[in-house]
Protein backbone atom coordinates (compact mmCIF):
# COMPACT_ATOMS: atom_id res chain seq x y z
CA UNK A 1 0.00 0.00 0.00
CA UNK A 2 3.09 2.37 0.58
CA UNK A 3 4.28 1.82 -3.21
CA UNK A 4 0.70 2.71 -4.28
CA UNK A 5 0.29 5.69 -2.59
CA UNK A 6 3.98 6.54 -3.22
CA UNK A 7 3.28 5.66 -6.89
CA UNK A 8 0.36 7.95 -7.37
CA UNK A 9 2.53 10.78 -7.21
CA UNK A 10 4.75 9.65 -9.34
CA UNK A 11 4.95 10.34 -13.25
CA UNK A 12 5.17 7.44 -15.55
CA UNK A 13 6.82 6.52 -19.00
CA UNK A 14 5.88 3.56 -21.36
CA UNK A 15 8.95 2.54 -23.47
CA UNK A 16 10.01 -0.13 -25.43
CA UNK A 17 11.34 -3.43 -24.18
CA UNK A 18 14.57 -2.46 -26.37
CA UNK A 19 15.18 0.48 -24.32
CA UNK A 20 14.70 -0.68 -21.06
CA UNK A 21 18.01 -2.48 -20.32
CA UNK A 22 18.82 -5.13 -17.19
CA UNK A 23 20.08 -1.77 -15.19
CA UNK A 24 19.42 1.71 -17.29
CA UNK A 25 16.60 2.73 -19.20
CA UNK A 26 16.66 5.53 -21.93
CA UNK A 27 14.20 7.40 -22.90
CA UNK A 28 13.94 9.22 -25.90
CA UNK A 29 11.80 11.72 -28.33
CA UNK A 30 8.52 13.15 -26.71
CA UNK A 31 9.23 11.49 -23.15
CA UNK A 32 12.64 12.72 -22.68
CA UNK A 33 11.18 16.26 -24.11
CA UNK A 34 8.74 16.08 -21.85
CA UNK A 35 10.97 15.07 -18.72
CA UNK A 36 13.63 18.08 -19.21
CA UNK A 37 10.74 20.40 -20.54
CA UNK A 38 8.12 19.88 -19.20
CA UNK A 39 8.23 18.78 -15.91
CA UNK A 40 11.48 20.36 -15.16
CA UNK A 41 13.27 17.28 -14.03
CA UNK A 42 16.86 16.97 -12.47
CA UNK A 43 19.27 14.31 -12.20
CA UNK A 44 18.19 12.23 -8.95
CA UNK A 45 14.67 12.44 -9.69
CA UNK A 46 12.59 9.49 -9.71
CA UNK A 47 9.93 8.25 -12.10
CA UNK A 48 8.71 4.92 -13.14
CA UNK A 49 8.61 3.16 -16.34
CA UNK A 50 7.15 0.30 -17.78
CA UNK A 51 7.75 -1.68 -21.33
CA UNK A 52 4.12 -2.29 -20.97
CA UNK A 53 4.42 -6.28 -21.40
CA UNK A 54 6.74 -7.70 -18.68
CA UNK A 55 8.49 -4.98 -16.53
CA UNK A 56 7.76 -1.89 -14.65
CA UNK A 57 10.64 -0.57 -12.26
CA UNK A 58 11.05 3.08 -10.22
CA UNK A 59 14.25 4.54 -11.69
CA UNK A 60 16.33 7.38 -11.08
CA UNK A 61 17.36 10.31 -13.63
CA UNK A 62 20.89 9.91 -14.54
CA UNK A 63 21.86 12.44 -17.59
CA UNK A 64 19.42 14.78 -18.96
CA UNK A 65 18.94 16.70 -22.10
CA UNK A 66 15.66 17.07 -24.18
CA UNK A 67 16.53 14.69 -26.48
CA UNK A 68 17.86 11.65 -24.80
CA UNK A 69 17.42 10.37 -21.11
CA UNK A 70 19.34 7.95 -18.92
CA UNK A 71 17.74 6.31 -15.80
CA UNK A 72 19.03 3.70 -13.17
CA UNK A 73 16.77 1.59 -12.21
CA UNK A 74 16.43 1.72 -8.25
CA UNK A 75 13.58 -0.85 -7.69
CA UNK A 76 11.99 -3.91 -10.05
CA UNK A 77 8.40 -3.58 -9.41
CA UNK A 78 5.52 -6.07 -9.70
CA UNK A 79 3.03 -5.20 -12.89
CA UNK A 80 -0.05 -5.98 -10.80
CA UNK A 81 -2.72 -3.21 -11.65
CA UNK A 82 -4.02 -4.84 -14.57
CA UNK A 83 -7.64 -6.08 -14.35
CA UNK A 84 -8.39 -9.67 -14.12
CA UNK A 85 -10.69 -9.71 -17.54
CA UNK A 86 -9.13 -8.57 -20.34
CA UNK A 87 -11.65 -6.74 -21.92
CA UNK A 88 -11.76 -5.90 -25.97
CA UNK A 89 -13.98 -2.93 -26.81
CA UNK A 90 -14.89 -3.37 -30.68
CA UNK A 91 -16.31 -0.29 -31.50
CA UNK A 92 -18.58 0.29 -34.58
CA UNK A 93 -16.28 3.01 -36.04
CA UNK A 94 -18.48 6.66 -34.60
CA UNK A 95 -18.30 9.53 -36.15
CA UNK A 96 -16.10 12.96 -35.52
CA UNK A 97 -13.40 12.11 -32.79
CA UNK A 98 -16.20 10.09 -30.65
CA UNK A 99 -13.84 7.07 -30.77
CA UNK A 100 -11.13 8.84 -29.29
CA UNK A 101 -13.52 9.43 -26.24
CA UNK A 102 -13.58 5.46 -26.56
CA UNK A 103 -9.64 4.91 -26.58
CA UNK A 104 -8.67 7.32 -24.05
CA UNK A 105 -11.93 6.63 -21.07
CA UNK A 106 -11.79 2.80 -22.53
CA UNK A 107 -7.62 2.99 -21.14
CA UNK A 108 -8.14 4.61 -18.12
CA UNK A 109 -11.41 2.21 -17.08
CA UNK A 110 -8.94 -0.84 -17.76
CA UNK A 111 -9.74 -2.28 -21.89
CA UNK A 112 -7.40 -4.78 -22.53
CA UNK A 113 -7.31 -3.43 -26.39
CA UNK A 114 -9.68 -1.47 -28.84
CA UNK A 115 -10.95 -2.82 -31.81
CA UNK A 116 -12.79 -0.64 -34.29
CA UNK A 117 -14.78 -2.24 -37.08
CA UNK A 118 -16.90 -1.56 -40.12
CA UNK A 119 -20.76 -2.66 -40.34
CA UNK A 120 -23.40 -1.57 -42.55
CA UNK A 121 -25.49 0.90 -40.66
CA UNK A 122 -22.23 2.85 -40.10
CA UNK A 123 -22.67 6.92 -40.79
CA UNK A 124 -18.97 7.00 -41.27
CA UNK A 125 -17.53 7.08 -44.72
CA UNK A 126 -14.65 4.64 -43.75
CA UNK A 127 -11.52 5.90 -45.65
CA UNK A 128 -8.55 3.33 -45.68
CA UNK A 129 -6.03 6.06 -46.91
CA UNK A 130 -6.33 8.06 -43.70
CA UNK A 131 -5.61 4.55 -41.62
CA UNK A 132 -1.77 4.68 -40.75
CA UNK A 133 -2.53 8.28 -39.50
CA UNK A 134 -5.71 7.96 -37.38
CA UNK A 135 -3.73 4.45 -36.19
CA UNK A 136 -0.63 6.21 -35.10
CA UNK A 137 -3.41 9.24 -33.22
CA UNK A 138 -5.28 5.96 -31.77
CA UNK A 139 -1.90 4.98 -30.03
CA UNK A 140 -0.75 8.34 -28.72
CA UNK A 141 -4.04 8.35 -27.79
CA UNK A 142 -3.53 5.21 -25.76
CA UNK A 143 -0.26 5.90 -24.88
CA UNK A 144 -0.83 9.25 -22.44
CA UNK A 145 -4.42 7.80 -20.54
CA UNK A 146 -2.49 4.64 -19.94
CA UNK A 147 0.65 6.69 -18.48
CA UNK A 148 -1.93 9.48 -16.79
CA UNK A 149 -4.13 6.47 -15.18
CA UNK A 150 -1.41 4.30 -13.78
CA UNK A 151 -2.09 1.22 -16.78
CA UNK A 152 1.18 -1.21 -16.54
CA UNK A 153 0.31 -2.47 -19.30
CA UNK A 154 -0.32 -0.78 -23.04
CA UNK A 155 -3.55 -1.46 -24.43
CA UNK A 156 -3.33 -2.79 -28.26
CA UNK A 157 -5.30 -0.80 -30.79
CA UNK A 158 -6.17 -3.06 -33.65
CA UNK A 159 -6.38 -2.33 -37.37
CA UNK A 160 -9.65 -1.33 -38.61
CA UNK A 161 -11.61 -5.08 -39.07
CA UNK A 162 -14.42 -5.55 -41.62
CA UNK A 163 -17.37 -7.00 -40.74
CA UNK A 164 -15.83 -10.27 -41.70
CA UNK A 165 -13.14 -10.01 -39.62
CA UNK A 166 -14.99 -9.31 -36.69
CA UNK A 167 -17.22 -12.22 -36.99
CA UNK A 168 -14.13 -14.43 -37.49
CA UNK A 169 -12.58 -13.31 -34.25
CA UNK A 170 -15.15 -13.62 -31.98
CA UNK A 171 -14.60 -16.97 -31.10
CA UNK A 172 -10.99 -16.22 -29.54
CA UNK A 173 -12.20 -14.85 -26.66
CA UNK A 174 -14.28 -16.57 -23.66
CA UNK A 175 -17.15 -14.79 -23.89
CA UNK A 176 -18.43 -12.27 -26.52
CA UNK A 177 -21.30 -9.55 -26.19
CA UNK A 178 -23.03 -7.13 -28.60
CA UNK A 179 -24.84 -4.50 -27.11
CA UNK A 180 -28.46 -4.49 -29.27
CA UNK A 181 -31.03 -2.17 -28.18
CA UNK A 182 -34.04 -4.12 -28.28
CA UNK A 183 -32.04 -6.48 -25.60
CA UNK A 184 -32.44 -6.28 -21.75
CA UNK A 185 -34.48 -3.63 -20.90
CA UNK A 186 -35.03 -3.65 -17.12
CA UNK A 187 -35.18 -6.00 -14.99
CA UNK A 188 -37.84 -7.69 -16.80
CA UNK A 189 -36.06 -8.03 -19.81
CA UNK A 190 -34.52 -11.47 -19.76
CA UNK A 191 -31.04 -10.40 -21.51
CA UNK A 192 -29.41 -7.71 -20.22
CA UNK A 193 -25.62 -7.64 -19.37
CA UNK A 194 -26.22 -8.81 -16.28
CA UNK A 195 -28.00 -11.79 -17.09
CA UNK A 196 -25.94 -12.88 -19.62
CA UNK A 197 -22.79 -12.60 -17.05
CA UNK A 198 -24.55 -15.01 -14.60
CA UNK A 199 -25.80 -17.44 -17.48
CA UNK A 200 -22.24 -17.53 -18.31
CA UNK A 201 -20.72 -18.33 -14.83
CA UNK A 202 -23.55 -21.01 -14.07
CA UNK A 203 -22.50 -22.79 -17.00
CA UNK A 204 -19.18 -22.72 -16.36
CA UNK A 205 -17.64 -20.02 -19.43
CA UNK A 206 -17.25 -17.71 -16.61
CA UNK A 207 -14.98 -19.07 -13.36
CA UNK A 208 -14.75 -17.40 -10.31
CA UNK A 209 -11.45 -15.48 -9.39
CA UNK A 210 -9.75 -16.80 -12.46
CA UNK A 211 -8.26 -14.60 -15.81
CA UNK A 212 -11.02 -14.14 -18.74
CA UNK A 213 -11.25 -12.85 -22.43
CA UNK A 214 -14.01 -10.53 -23.22
CA UNK A 215 -15.31 -9.18 -26.00
CA UNK A 216 -17.48 -6.23 -26.04
CA UNK A 217 -19.13 -5.53 -29.43
CA UNK A 218 -20.47 -2.12 -29.94
CA UNK A 219 -22.29 -0.68 -32.69
CA UNK A 220 -22.16 2.25 -34.83
CA UNK A 221 -24.76 5.07 -33.96
CA UNK A 222 -26.79 3.52 -36.58
CA UNK A 223 -27.03 0.20 -34.85
CA UNK A 224 -26.74 -2.97 -36.16
CA UNK A 225 -28.65 -4.42 -38.80
CA UNK A 226 -30.90 -7.56 -38.20
CA UNK A 227 -28.45 -9.73 -40.78
CA UNK A 228 -25.82 -8.42 -38.32
CA UNK A 229 -27.36 -9.27 -35.44
CA UNK A 230 -28.00 -13.09 -36.97
CA UNK A 231 -24.43 -13.19 -38.10
CA UNK A 232 -22.99 -12.46 -34.94
CA UNK A 233 -25.26 -14.66 -32.62
CA UNK A 234 -24.53 -17.48 -35.05
CA UNK A 235 -20.92 -16.75 -34.45
CA UNK A 236 -21.25 -17.32 -30.49
CA UNK A 237 -21.84 -13.28 -29.32
CA UNK A 238 -24.68 -13.11 -26.97
CA UNK A 239 -27.08 -9.89 -27.20
CA UNK A 240 -26.82 -7.54 -24.27
CA UNK A 241 -28.97 -5.08 -23.26
CA UNK A 242 -27.25 -2.21 -21.03
CA UNK A 243 -30.89 -1.03 -19.45
CA UNK A 244 -34.18 0.72 -20.69
CA UNK A 245 -32.40 4.16 -22.46
CA UNK A 246 -30.67 4.49 -26.07
CA UNK A 247 -27.15 5.31 -25.13
CA UNK A 248 -24.96 7.02 -27.56
CA UNK A 249 -22.17 4.07 -29.42
CA UNK A 250 -19.64 5.84 -27.46
CA UNK A 251 -21.74 5.84 -24.37
CA UNK A 252 -22.69 2.18 -24.68
CA UNK A 253 -18.76 0.74 -24.61
CA UNK A 254 -17.67 2.82 -21.86
CA UNK A 255 -20.91 1.71 -19.66
CA UNK A 256 -20.57 -2.19 -21.06
CA UNK A 257 -16.82 -1.85 -20.02
CA UNK A 258 -17.08 -0.37 -16.60
CA UNK A 259 -19.85 -2.59 -15.65
CA UNK A 260 -17.44 -5.50 -16.69
CA UNK A 261 -14.68 -4.21 -14.83
CA UNK A 262 -17.46 -3.96 -12.05
CA UNK A 263 -18.01 -7.63 -12.43
CA UNK A 264 -14.82 -8.78 -12.63
CA UNK A 265 -14.16 -7.78 -9.57
CA UNK A 266 -12.00 -4.50 -10.06
CA UNK A 267 -14.09 -2.41 -7.92
CA UNK A 268 -14.10 -4.86 -5.21
CA UNK A 269 -17.41 -6.61 -3.81
CA UNK A 270 -16.52 -10.52 -4.85
CA UNK B 1 -42.44 -4.76 -25.72
CA UNK B 2 -44.19 -3.86 -29.04
CA UNK B 3 -44.58 -0.52 -27.60
CA UNK B 4 -40.74 -0.18 -26.43
CA UNK B 5 -39.49 -1.46 -30.15
CA UNK B 6 -42.18 1.75 -31.48
CA UNK B 7 -41.47 3.96 -29.33
CA UNK B 8 -37.50 3.18 -29.94
CA UNK B 9 -38.18 5.14 -33.20
CA UNK B 10 -40.36 7.87 -32.29
CA UNK B 11 -38.90 11.41 -31.65
CA UNK B 12 -39.31 12.69 -27.79
CA UNK B 13 -40.26 16.19 -26.65
CA UNK B 14 -39.99 17.37 -22.90
CA UNK B 15 -42.44 19.69 -22.38
CA UNK B 16 -43.23 21.79 -19.58
CA UNK B 17 -46.48 19.90 -16.95
CA UNK B 18 -47.98 23.05 -18.19
CA UNK B 19 -48.17 22.78 -22.12
CA UNK B 20 -49.49 19.19 -21.83
CA UNK B 21 -53.16 19.48 -21.33
CA UNK B 22 -55.72 16.74 -20.44
CA UNK B 23 -56.61 15.93 -24.07
CA UNK B 24 -53.85 18.17 -26.08
CA UNK B 25 -50.66 19.19 -25.64
CA UNK B 26 -49.35 22.77 -27.33
CA UNK B 27 -45.29 22.63 -28.65
CA UNK B 28 -43.80 25.95 -29.08
CA UNK B 29 -39.98 27.43 -29.57
CA UNK B 30 -37.05 25.34 -30.18
CA UNK B 31 -39.30 22.05 -30.10
CA UNK B 32 -42.15 23.36 -32.90
CA UNK B 33 -38.76 24.81 -34.64
CA UNK B 34 -36.94 21.09 -34.69
CA UNK B 35 -40.30 19.39 -35.49
CA UNK B 36 -41.29 21.45 -39.06
CA UNK B 37 -38.19 22.51 -40.01
CA UNK B 38 -35.47 19.76 -39.04
CA UNK B 39 -37.66 16.77 -39.02
CA UNK B 40 -40.48 18.17 -41.64
CA UNK B 41 -43.06 16.84 -39.68
CA UNK B 42 -46.86 16.96 -40.83
CA UNK B 43 -50.16 16.52 -39.38
CA UNK B 44 -50.87 13.11 -38.41
CA UNK B 45 -47.20 12.40 -37.80
CA UNK B 46 -46.87 10.87 -34.05
CA UNK B 47 -43.93 11.89 -31.57
CA UNK B 48 -43.89 11.08 -28.08
CA UNK B 49 -44.21 13.76 -25.50
CA UNK B 50 -43.23 13.66 -21.86
CA UNK B 51 -43.50 16.32 -18.83
CA UNK B 52 -40.93 14.63 -17.07
CA UNK B 53 -42.37 14.40 -14.15
CA UNK B 54 -46.06 12.62 -14.09
CA UNK B 55 -47.34 11.88 -17.38
CA UNK B 56 -45.91 10.71 -20.97
CA UNK B 57 -47.80 10.01 -23.95
CA UNK B 58 -48.23 9.18 -28.06
CA UNK B 59 -49.35 12.17 -29.29
CA UNK B 60 -50.61 12.86 -33.25
CA UNK B 61 -49.56 16.17 -34.47
CA UNK B 62 -52.89 18.22 -36.01
CA UNK B 63 -51.36 21.94 -36.19
CA UNK B 64 -48.18 23.24 -37.60
CA UNK B 65 -46.39 26.47 -37.68
CA UNK B 66 -42.69 26.88 -36.88
CA UNK B 67 -43.69 28.51 -33.85
CA UNK B 68 -45.94 26.87 -32.09
CA UNK B 69 -47.48 22.78 -32.88
CA UNK B 70 -50.86 21.24 -31.08
CA UNK B 71 -50.89 17.42 -31.05
CA UNK B 72 -53.99 15.45 -29.94
CA UNK B 73 -53.27 12.94 -26.98
CA UNK B 74 -53.42 9.60 -28.74
CA UNK B 75 -52.67 7.43 -25.74
CA UNK B 76 -51.21 7.90 -22.13
CA UNK B 77 -48.26 5.88 -21.69
CA UNK B 78 -46.42 4.42 -18.20
CA UNK B 79 -43.95 5.97 -17.52
CA UNK B 80 -41.42 2.71 -16.49
CA UNK B 81 -37.68 3.69 -18.11
CA UNK B 82 -36.46 5.14 -15.24
CA UNK B 83 -33.67 3.20 -12.80
CA UNK B 84 -35.02 2.06 -9.32
CA UNK B 85 -31.61 3.93 -7.75
CA UNK B 86 -31.87 7.44 -8.18
CA UNK B 87 -28.16 8.37 -8.36
CA UNK B 88 -27.07 11.89 -7.51
CA UNK B 89 -23.94 12.71 -9.49
CA UNK B 90 -22.35 15.52 -7.20
CA UNK B 91 -19.34 15.95 -9.21
CA UNK B 92 -16.17 18.62 -8.01
CA UNK B 93 -16.08 21.54 -10.94
CA UNK B 94 -13.60 20.09 -13.67
CA UNK B 95 -11.96 22.26 -15.84
CA UNK B 96 -12.91 22.90 -19.30
CA UNK B 97 -16.28 21.60 -20.49
CA UNK B 98 -15.95 18.26 -18.98
CA UNK B 99 -18.78 19.16 -16.87
CA UNK B 100 -20.90 19.02 -19.68
CA UNK B 101 -19.47 15.50 -21.13
CA UNK B 102 -20.40 13.93 -17.20
CA UNK B 103 -24.20 15.61 -17.82
CA UNK B 104 -24.36 14.69 -21.04
CA UNK B 105 -23.11 11.20 -20.63
CA UNK B 106 -24.63 10.36 -17.33
CA UNK B 107 -28.43 11.57 -18.60
CA UNK B 108 -28.09 8.80 -20.82
CA UNK B 109 -27.04 6.65 -18.02
CA UNK B 110 -29.76 6.83 -16.12
CA UNK B 111 -28.57 9.74 -13.45
CA UNK B 112 -31.53 11.51 -11.41
CA UNK B 113 -29.73 14.34 -11.02
CA UNK B 114 -26.22 16.88 -11.10
CA UNK B 115 -24.92 18.77 -7.99
CA UNK B 116 -21.99 20.19 -9.19
CA UNK B 117 -19.70 21.74 -6.07
CA UNK B 118 -16.51 23.54 -5.24
CA UNK B 119 -14.11 22.28 -3.10
CA UNK B 120 -10.08 22.54 -1.83
CA UNK B 121 -8.33 21.58 -4.65
CA UNK B 122 -10.27 23.11 -7.43
CA UNK B 123 -8.25 23.35 -10.47
CA UNK B 124 -11.10 25.89 -12.12
CA UNK B 125 -11.62 29.71 -10.68
CA UNK B 126 -15.77 29.52 -10.07
CA UNK B 127 -16.75 32.31 -11.39
CA UNK B 128 -20.66 32.97 -9.79
CA UNK B 129 -20.96 35.97 -12.36
CA UNK B 130 -21.15 33.03 -15.08
CA UNK B 131 -23.48 30.73 -13.13
CA UNK B 132 -27.06 31.82 -14.59
CA UNK B 133 -25.47 31.17 -18.41
CA UNK B 134 -23.76 28.24 -16.74
CA UNK B 135 -26.61 26.40 -15.72
CA UNK B 136 -28.78 27.08 -18.62
CA UNK B 137 -26.42 25.50 -20.95
CA UNK B 138 -26.08 22.54 -18.56
CA UNK B 139 -30.02 21.96 -18.63
CA UNK B 140 -30.04 22.38 -22.28
CA UNK B 141 -28.00 19.83 -22.17
CA UNK B 142 -29.69 17.55 -19.96
CA UNK B 143 -32.72 17.85 -22.49
CA UNK B 144 -31.29 16.78 -25.12
CA UNK B 145 -29.51 13.86 -23.80
CA UNK B 146 -32.98 13.05 -22.40
CA UNK B 147 -34.64 13.37 -25.55
CA UNK B 148 -32.14 11.64 -27.40
CA UNK B 149 -32.14 8.83 -24.62
CA UNK B 150 -35.78 8.10 -24.19
CA UNK B 151 -35.69 9.21 -20.52
CA UNK B 152 -39.07 9.75 -18.77
CA UNK B 153 -37.85 11.65 -16.43
CA UNK B 154 -35.40 15.56 -16.62
CA UNK B 155 -32.92 14.90 -14.86
CA UNK B 156 -32.42 17.57 -12.05
CA UNK B 157 -28.90 20.35 -12.53
CA UNK B 158 -28.60 21.61 -8.70
CA UNK B 159 -26.81 25.44 -8.33
CA UNK B 160 -23.41 24.81 -7.96
CA UNK B 161 -23.01 23.53 -3.95
CA UNK B 162 -20.31 25.18 -1.65
CA UNK B 163 -17.95 21.89 0.10
CA UNK B 164 -20.73 23.48 3.30
CA UNK B 165 -23.40 23.04 1.50
CA UNK B 166 -22.48 19.62 0.10
CA UNK B 167 -21.75 18.67 3.38
CA UNK B 168 -25.25 19.30 4.70
CA UNK B 169 -26.90 17.08 1.86
CA UNK B 170 -25.11 14.06 2.29
CA UNK B 171 -27.74 13.08 5.08
CA UNK B 172 -30.97 13.46 2.44
CA UNK B 173 -29.76 10.59 0.92
CA UNK B 174 -29.92 6.71 1.30
CA UNK B 175 -26.17 5.80 0.85
CA UNK B 176 -23.67 8.38 0.29
CA UNK B 177 -20.51 7.16 -1.45
CA UNK B 178 -17.20 9.25 -2.93
CA UNK B 179 -14.46 8.00 -4.97
CA UNK B 180 -11.26 8.37 -3.68
CA UNK B 181 -8.03 7.47 -5.37
CA UNK B 182 -6.76 5.83 -1.95
CA UNK B 183 -9.43 3.49 -1.68
CA UNK B 184 -10.63 -0.10 -2.87
CA UNK B 185 -7.29 -0.74 -5.64
CA UNK B 186 -8.76 -3.91 -6.83
CA UNK B 187 -9.56 -7.56 -5.32
CA UNK B 188 -7.75 -6.98 -2.29
CA UNK B 189 -8.34 -3.48 -1.21
CA UNK B 190 -11.29 -3.82 1.40
CA UNK B 191 -13.57 -0.70 0.30
CA UNK B 192 -14.43 -0.94 -3.62
CA UNK B 193 -17.03 0.51 -4.42
CA UNK B 194 -18.96 -3.06 -4.89
CA UNK B 195 -17.42 -3.83 -1.09
CA UNK B 196 -19.90 -0.71 0.04
CA UNK B 197 -22.38 -1.74 -1.89
CA UNK B 198 -22.39 -4.66 -0.37
CA UNK B 199 -22.02 -3.45 3.13
CA UNK B 200 -25.01 -1.45 2.44
CA UNK B 201 -27.15 -4.58 1.25
CA UNK B 202 -26.19 -6.23 4.51
CA UNK B 203 -26.76 -3.94 6.73
CA UNK B 204 -30.29 -3.70 5.45
CA UNK B 205 -29.47 0.31 3.93
CA UNK B 206 -30.04 -0.95 0.17
CA UNK B 207 -32.92 -3.24 -0.21
CA UNK B 208 -33.63 -6.09 -2.95
CA UNK B 209 -36.39 -4.48 -5.50
CA UNK B 210 -36.80 -1.09 -3.72
CA UNK B 211 -36.18 2.31 -5.04
CA UNK B 212 -33.06 4.29 -3.48
CA UNK B 213 -31.47 7.56 -3.64
CA UNK B 214 -27.50 7.33 -3.97
CA UNK B 215 -25.09 10.23 -3.71
CA UNK B 216 -22.29 9.64 -5.52
CA UNK B 217 -19.35 11.94 -5.24
CA UNK B 218 -16.57 12.73 -7.18
CA UNK B 219 -13.64 15.20 -6.84
CA UNK B 220 -12.31 17.69 -8.97
CA UNK B 221 -8.82 17.01 -11.28
CA UNK B 222 -6.93 17.78 -7.84
CA UNK B 223 -8.89 14.91 -5.83
CA UNK B 224 -9.81 15.59 -2.05
CA UNK B 225 -8.00 17.41 0.60
CA UNK B 226 -7.53 14.93 3.84
CA UNK B 227 -9.26 17.61 5.37
CA UNK B 228 -12.18 17.08 3.15
CA UNK B 229 -11.98 13.31 3.11
CA UNK B 230 -12.61 13.31 6.80
CA UNK B 231 -15.40 15.84 6.38
CA UNK B 232 -17.52 13.77 4.09
CA UNK B 233 -16.56 11.06 6.24
CA UNK B 234 -18.21 12.44 9.06
CA UNK B 235 -21.43 13.34 7.52
CA UNK B 236 -21.83 9.65 6.77
CA UNK B 237 -20.40 9.26 3.15
CA UNK B 238 -18.69 5.89 2.59
CA UNK B 239 -14.87 6.06 0.65
CA UNK B 240 -15.49 4.01 -2.73
CA UNK B 241 -12.89 3.11 -4.87
CA UNK B 242 -13.19 2.36 -8.71
CA UNK B 243 -10.32 0.26 -9.13
CA UNK B 244 -6.32 0.36 -9.46
CA UNK B 245 -6.28 2.97 -11.66
CA UNK B 246 -6.50 6.68 -11.75
CA UNK B 247 -9.42 7.67 -13.29
CA UNK B 248 -9.49 11.08 -14.45
CA UNK B 249 -12.64 13.80 -13.19
CA UNK B 250 -15.15 13.00 -15.67
CA UNK B 251 -14.04 9.29 -15.91
CA UNK B 252 -14.58 8.58 -12.18
CA UNK B 253 -18.48 10.04 -12.21
CA UNK B 254 -19.28 8.19 -15.36
CA UNK B 255 -17.97 4.28 -14.25
CA UNK B 256 -19.34 4.98 -10.84
CA UNK B 257 -22.57 5.31 -11.64
CA UNK B 258 -22.53 2.66 -14.67
CA UNK B 259 -21.60 0.46 -11.80
CA UNK B 260 -24.44 1.67 -9.52
CA UNK B 261 -27.06 0.87 -12.50
CA UNK B 262 -25.58 -2.05 -13.10
CA UNK B 263 -25.77 -2.80 -8.93
CA UNK B 264 -29.18 -1.27 -9.22
CA UNK B 265 -31.07 -4.19 -11.77
CA UNK B 266 -31.19 -1.68 -14.59
CA UNK B 267 -28.81 -4.21 -16.53
CA UNK B 268 -30.84 -7.45 -15.34
CA UNK B 269 -29.16 -10.02 -13.66
CA UNK B 270 -30.36 -9.00 -10.26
Amino acid sequence: MTFNVQGFNMQRYFVTPEQFGELTVVLRGEDAHHMVKVMRMKSGDEVIVTDGVSREARVALKELTPSEVTAEVVEELPMDREPLWQVTVAQGLPKGDKMELVIQKGTELGAAAFLPFQSERMVVQYDARKEAKRLERWSRIVKEAAEQSHRSRLPAVHEVHSWKQLIAAVADYDLALFCYEAEGHGPSGASGLGDRIRQARESGVLKEGEPHSVLLVVGPEGGFSAREAEEIQGAGAMAAGLGRRILRAETAGLAGLAALMYESGEMGGR
